[in-house]
């Protein structure tokens, strides 16, 4: 087990009704706020009108950007930057998903810098000061609510990159599943694929004696697959929606870091997809987990044997551990197709042309070394195979 | 799944050698603290020169108040008030196990109180103000490190005593397995039944749909029940006394009481026999835990064949549930047994002349109902129903 630290002070207030304590948590730390969302899928639901109206009851002012999609855009984040440097505001409350509340953790962060807030995710700069970040959470996926990361797309070159630093973790978040019921199908999946990707990259790992976090994250996994079926099969289930967005948070706040490093290239991979290409995130990571563990699983086939028999229950083939392997990853793949997700690039109609070029850009994630991940480190040819392999 | 509110931000230091950096920890806080101990165990093993070494190097000015026992008192408390009070003292360093820890946060709220600190645990009062606590870590067992709560026990009458607020939970908790590699196998194992008591008062909840909690619950329970046994085998095996010690403050820190009501009624029973008695803790729960579940398994047979299929493998009885559920309390006990805990008050010198008090005294714990429990309220009869069986 890795030394750690782990400090994570996100007070988390979650279930039925908590949408309308919104007010009464902004007020313990401002009564001025960039009210930062999306689309207006929260203004037809009805949620927005609940946000106003909790704000103006505990008499917060608040001055309103919308327009956070996803794979969230640069363009907007100076633009919420600017709207918090002129009006002076000191807290940003973000209502949605991954991407209002990653664009929400990137304006915090610029509006304390001088320079260009993209140095942060160009490794030009570390930041060192944030304003304080709340959220409502109506998409289960990304774990942002309660995370250190933030994750955003440039258009000059559609560049997606992450930046990590602790003082962007959220001051509160709200979550009420309820909210939630109202996602598609597709969303709902695609959320599910990210929470499975979140853990992957924890559990795939090089450091040994982890047993304790192994099993939490198997824990974790096995809720969240158990959860979407019942899900699919009821979009209305409060309690397996309940118990798929409480494990998104858990999936992504460092718990299930604890004494591990993680190896996080199939995100990176994925990033460049999602970067070009417009692709959910969560459909990106169905394709590209399932062929990584297929490039990589030699490296360790005794974790990816005990990932298939406690994770997907399969039969431990003490004769081959490969096999019991190689049945885990295609169970994972089942798992992912049984919900609707695509695994594979042309199910994202996506073909061979940009494949050289996703490759060299994702490299370069990592100047110094040019190689990504930690479980098995990747060149440019590993990624172009692997990208490859998932057409 | 019940609406609830998380909110845990002790910063965990985990891992070798970090008592060293608990100058710089408590440099974050305040530059003078009451440093308080145990009975000398720390100026044995040298862990007392290492931190002495640390606050002088951060510039931190100490008191000290040494004598913190198991089943910390309320005189000692008292004491430590006194100090702070007179010396002008706003933070603690507590360096030990859950009683200096407890003994510690009593510290914290007494001084900052005009009245008796005893009100606390008497329901007289609430807590609103409390000093800082930072913990250095020496016995993984109460969980105390990352809880919201407390146990003290008056001499006046031998009342063992709770107290839950928030404003307890530790600023920082330092933990390095190094450092319980020394302790014998009877704290060791003291300690593993604390842990997992700690689970299974969560576990056992007529919460329903509580899927991702249970599996967490679950994880834990296993982990703990697996690297029990390696440590037995070899005291000095860091990686299992790692996993145990994470795994204590898991247990305990809230992650798990997310959603569901716990029980606590083998605690509150326990509580009676430490109370008077002076047994260790963890002793009192390896006892009392078996005999509460056999009185009330058949209030929830299916919970008891979960616990007993996921957490200690038994085959499920499709015909009949209640003797996997049987079975599961049976290889409870055998585990205690098998790691040298008591399972009967026998074994710890405990004759039944004293039963009707003790469960006199239990029932009154909560005055108002005169019952304990939530999974199953229990009467003053079942109480000594309960001790009686465990005889």
């Amino acid at each position: 087990m890795e030394n750690f630290t782990f400090h994570n002070p996100t007070r988390i207030v979650f279930g039925k009704g908590t949408e309308d304590k919104v007010g009464t948590e902004v007020k313990r730390h401002t009564s001025k706020v960039l009210l930062h969302y999306g689309t207006g899928s929260i203004i037809k639901s009805g949620l927005y009108q609940k946000v106003i109206d909790s704000l103006s009851k505990s008499g917060i002012e608040y001055i309103e950007l919308p327009g956070a999609m996803p794979n969230p855009r640069l363009s907007l984040v100076q633009e919420g930057i600017d709207i918090c440097k002129k009006e002076k505001i000191g807290f940003i409350l973000a209502v949605g998903g991954g991407s209002a509340i990653d664009s929400a953790k990137a304006i915090a962060v610029g509006t304390c810098y001088e320079g260009n807030v993209w140095d942060f995710f160009d490794q030009k700069a570390q930041p060192v000061e944030a304003l304080g970040v709340g959220v409502i959470l109506t998409i289960p996926a990304a774990g942002s609510e309660m995370s250190n990361s933030m994750v955003i797309t440039n258009e000059d070159g559609w560049f997606k990159r992450g930046c990590t630093t602790e003082i962007v973790r959220p001051k509160f978040a709200i979550m009420n599943p309820e909210i939630t019921c109202t996602l598609s199908d597709y969303q709902t999946v695609c959320g599910i694929a990210d929470i499975m990707a979140h853990v992957m990259e924890r559990y795939f790992t090089n450091s040994t004696n982890v047993d304790f976090t192994d099993r939490l994250c198997e824990a974790t996994m096995r809720a969240v697959i158990h959860n979407a079926l019942l899900v699919l099969n009821n979009p209305h289930d409060y309690n397996a929606r309940a118990e798929i967005m409480w494990a998104g948070t858990i999936a992504h706040n460092d718990l299930l870091s604890c004494g591990r490093i993680g190896d996080w290239s199939s995100h990176q991979i994925e990033h460049e997809l999602s970067g070009i290409y417009d692709v959910p995130h969560g459909a990106g990571l169905s394709v590209v987990f399932p062929a990584w563990m297929k490039y990589v699983y030699r490296h360790d086939v005794t974790r990816f044997a005990q990932f298939a028999v406690r994770v997907f229950g399969v039969d431990y083939s003490f004769a081959s551990p490969e096999v019991t392997a190689l049945e885990g990853i295609g169970r994972l793949k089942q798992f992912f197709k049984s919900i609707g997700l695509p695994v594979s690039l042309k199910e994202l109609d996506i073909q061979d042309d940009r494949l050289e070029e996703m490759a060299q850009k994702c490299k370069i994630v990592n100047k110094q070394e040019g190689t990504i991940g930690n479980f098995v480190k990747l060149n440019q040819q590993d990624i172009l195979n692997i990208l490859k392999s998932a057409l």
